[in-house]
């Protein structure tokens, strides 16, 4: 199969969506927890969020330009100048999943897709705390990207809570965690760790012949 | 384990290295195939590809400031205008692994790692015969990120090229084609389909209680 330029200009909006969401490959999957001037909470669903860099250390998630949850997670993190990352599992991928809903501004995704708000003091926005992994971001910057209207979200991280049994050798160990990917806008995949390579310098690269 | 932002701070290179590298999920194990203007090829393992829209369709990969790899890939995209995107398969995760040493830059890493370069007519990146799904990419913009000196290189599909049986009602299954993920800086994860939920409306949400 083999699609062209014009022949995915020509595809219908819904299988665009669908296989341009999927060429990419696998993609985390987390919540976003903000929680706007008036004490509103809101969670989101994202599996744009990318690593930017570790010193210092930079995540980034892809905010649409259209109204709905998306908008909602970018004005409460200019309000209140911070959000949490939360990684998503198996047991909740429904819940999490329906958080991409349009409710209304008044309604907190935490309750209505039955997540629990969890605090950290002096910290304001709400992490989950059904999720394994949690990372307290600082917001920095919004880099708009004029291609397509959409915006690159790049926070700090403040705070990472994970278990204490998270770290092998300095890896974190996502089967074990039970943390899950998404692929496409509604496909979600459990993890098996299958190799672990050492770094490499270009003196110890092995010979691969054929 | 909770770590706070001084805590992080306070880390040695490698340890943080590894864990801030981890803590935003799994990501997606591609290689990245591009062309000098003295027709050398190069190739890359990234993580950081990251889908910004489909209308047009546009995806992102991050580059990392230092010289070496990531930089001879965004050299080469910006004197031909062109790059790949393959997916990484569990057969050959150590020869894609491997694509990130520091090779000289007369030296082909599809030759030295023991891949297959694959041309289109009239399209000057090598693809990776290898890989089942393969992305053609127009460059588009390189977007400077001045926290830290890393660029969001955008491109658009010009090419996807996939297996006849990779669709399954418009979505790409990853699990059948065999696609992969990676953790951190050297861990690589295959993928299991656990759920697929619908598209969601509003007044289409379960009640979620407890």
């Amino acid at each position: 199969m083999h699609y062209s330029h014009k022949d995915i200009a020509n595809l219908d909006r819904i299988t665009r969506l669908k296989l341009v969401n999927s060429v990419s490959g696998i993609k985390p999957a987390n919540l976003i927890g903000t929680i706007d001037s008036k004490q509103t909470t809101n969670l989101a669903v994202f599996s744009s969020v990318v690593h930017l860099g570790s010193n210092p250390s930079l995540l980034g998630f892809v905010s649409r330009p259209q109204t709905g949850e998306s908008g909602h997670t970018l004005e409460n993190i200019k309000q209140n100048g911070v959000f949490t990352i939360n990684h998503i599992h198996p047991e909740f991928t429904k819940q999490a999943h329906y958080t991409s809903a349009k409710f209304d501004r008044s309604v907190s995704e935490f309750a209505r897709c039955g997540f629990s708000e969890e605090y950290i003091e002096g910290f304001a926005a709400p992490f989950v705390k059904e999720s394994r992994v949690k990372v307290g971001m600082q917001f920095k910057e919004a880099i708009p990207i004029p291609l397509n209207g959409t915006i690159l979200v790049i926070g700090e991280i403040a705070h990472l809570i994970l278990p204490d049994t998270a770290l092998e050798k300095g890896d974190i160990n996502l089967e074990d965690l039970n943390s899950i990917g998404i692929s496409g806008l509604n496909s979600y995949y459990e993890l098996k760790k299958i190799a672990q390579h050492p770094y490499v310098r270009a003196n110890e690269v092995p010979e691969f012949n054929g």
